[in-house]
């Protein structure tokens, strides 16, 4: 059973869950990578380690065969069997822990990072974001779907070398999405005009941070990058849903992935990573406002009491050379 | 040269340098701890590897040796010496990069960590970050002076073994204590009570959360931590500023913190963490409802593309457990 639990003074949420293995004392420093030896739990032949499906992409060429499969967490942090319950504790304010919490095994081919895989195979992880989600949305105490990915160990993977994404639905609309949805409001009440769209329209006429671009997409470093690196890639057209997203645009979405991905990989030695979709919460009124994206954001220093005290960051890469630099790399 | 940006959308700055050294393809995916074979440059003797002292405190009994120093950052990321410009860039805000950039040698002893520290060894730190503060103040541009502490490698320390805190200046206020102001100022609006005064009150009686306690101090797991063990030091008497801390109080905080880390370095078994003080911003009328205090995050986990997703943060300890845990160590 876990619970969602506010700070009293600032707006954060965290997951509280009191997994015995986590208990005190039990606690390991370091997560503990898969030993190369273990059995994959994500290859074809091992499905019997992981909980059923909840979703199954057939192999076109071999009907017998998957191609990607979304499965439940082993031990969700959140789950849909939970009650929603709010309530309180003297100053304090919790929710209990409803939710849901998803594995999407991205391919059935072992250790082929996004950057290598086939495009078919890249837009079948967006269909399967699409999905997902809209199939989590039929619960009306879902109020977000997280849909993230950890590449890498200090990314924060778990199974090591098959390439998964992450679903977390949610009861809250997380924080960074309600700031967004904040700054773009105020922007539209100004200016009556998307802040993104603005942004589009600028680093194209500016081009310095523009890393890759195709009809409907374009792939920047944003310009004020947290981290060395960082690529956010938007779409051309204003949407506030990522799953309103149309089959061209799943098309080119993958097209660009694959490119900036294998930019990075290059430029940066299959540097760990994690991706994040963010989208407009379900029920939230802003669709003239929002517009999804997908921030990419390469892993390549640590956070220091500087980052955790100020929630200010300090990149040592401007945006502006990390464009040329990943201009300059054919893949 | 390094300038602050602003992202376009949340209120959100982050220091852009260009430190050649990690200039693109130069990026190094971890950050190189220092050998142990090698000099290490804040160890008596080795004062000529660092740019000159800024404060230096001479040990008492013997009058030719130190017991603390503070010392530039040999490649400052903000620096006096800019002059503070505000400038646009379209949609875009930006400052220049003006402030300072310290190290708080804090024992002239290699490799003691603070839990093994003499009292007054800790003492003199708290007094070092204070007369840091104060002069500091003096530059009508520095708006906040960031206080924090990286012990370990994870927690982003880059001197490995020998014990410093970091001082940062900054022309702006950092947005994790403007959210702090924020909340603050809208409990003491409606109850005209400050926010921390009122969850003191609550911990000391409801008793779960309280890890160790001094008559001026208390040292509690809040309510809702992003971390494991994540321990707060509040002091008793309402305060905004650390700056104002008393004598007594200081002899206390540096008991307490002893205790705690102490605590923790047993039950963790010498963990990483960080720790950073709170504190009210340079020329902020808000001495009615802010409250100084210390956070302590130890870094037992990492980040990944949920938190850096949603700000959200996924806690397999309860404090509550924490608490009693930390207890029933005997330091």
């Amino acid at each position: 059973m876990s619970e969602l639990r506010k700070d009293p003074v600032v707006d954060r949420w965290v997951i509280i869950t009191d997994d015995a293995s986590r208990a005190p004392g039990q606690l390991e420093k370091k997560a503990r990578p898969q030993a190369s030896g273990d059995l994959c739990p994500f290859c074809p032949g091992n499905e019997h380690l992981c909980p059923p499906d909840i979703l199954t992409n057939k192999n076109s060429a071999d009907g017998n065969h998957w191609s990607l499969r979304v499965i439940p967490n082993r031990s969700p942090i959140l789950m849909v069997e939970e009650e929603l319950k709010r309530s309180g504790e003297g100053l304090y304010d919790k929710i209990s822990g409803v939710g849901a919490n998803e594995v999407i095994i991205e391919t059935s081919r072992h250790a082929v990072r996004q950057s290598q895989m086939e495009l078919h195979e890249l837009e079948n992880i967006f269909w399967a974001y699409r999905d997902r989600i809209l199939d989590l949305k039929k619960d009306s105490r879902i109020r977000y779907v997280l849909v993230y990915k950890n590449q890498g160990q200090s990314a924060g993977a778990t199974v090591e070398d098959h390439q998964y994404s992450i679903i977390m639905a949610l009861p809250i609309v997380p924080r960074v999405i309600m700031e967004e949805l904040e700054g773009a409001r105020k922007h539209f009440e100004y200016k009556d005009r998307c802040i993104y769209c603005d942004i589009i329209q600028q680093e194209l006429s500016q081009e310095s941070r523009i890393v890759a671009e195709t009809r409907h997409f374009v792939a920047i470093q944003p310009f004020a990058p947290r981290m060395a690196f960082e690529t956010w890639i938007i779409p051309k057209r204003h949407s506030a849903r990522f799953v309103e997203i149309e089959p061209t645009e799943i098309h080119e979405a993958a097209i660009l992935m694959k490119e900036v991905l294998a930019k990075l990989d290059l430029a940066l030695s299959d540097p760990d990573y994690n991706y994040v979709i963010h989208a407009a919460p379900f029920g939230e009124d802003c669709e003239k406002y929002y517009h999804w994206h997908i921030e990419i954001l390469p892993r390549m220093s640590r956070f220091t009491g500087f980052e955790l005290g100020s929630d200010l960051f300090i990149n040592a890469t401007p945006p502006e050379e990390a464009a040329r630099f990943l201009k300059t790399i054919s893949i």
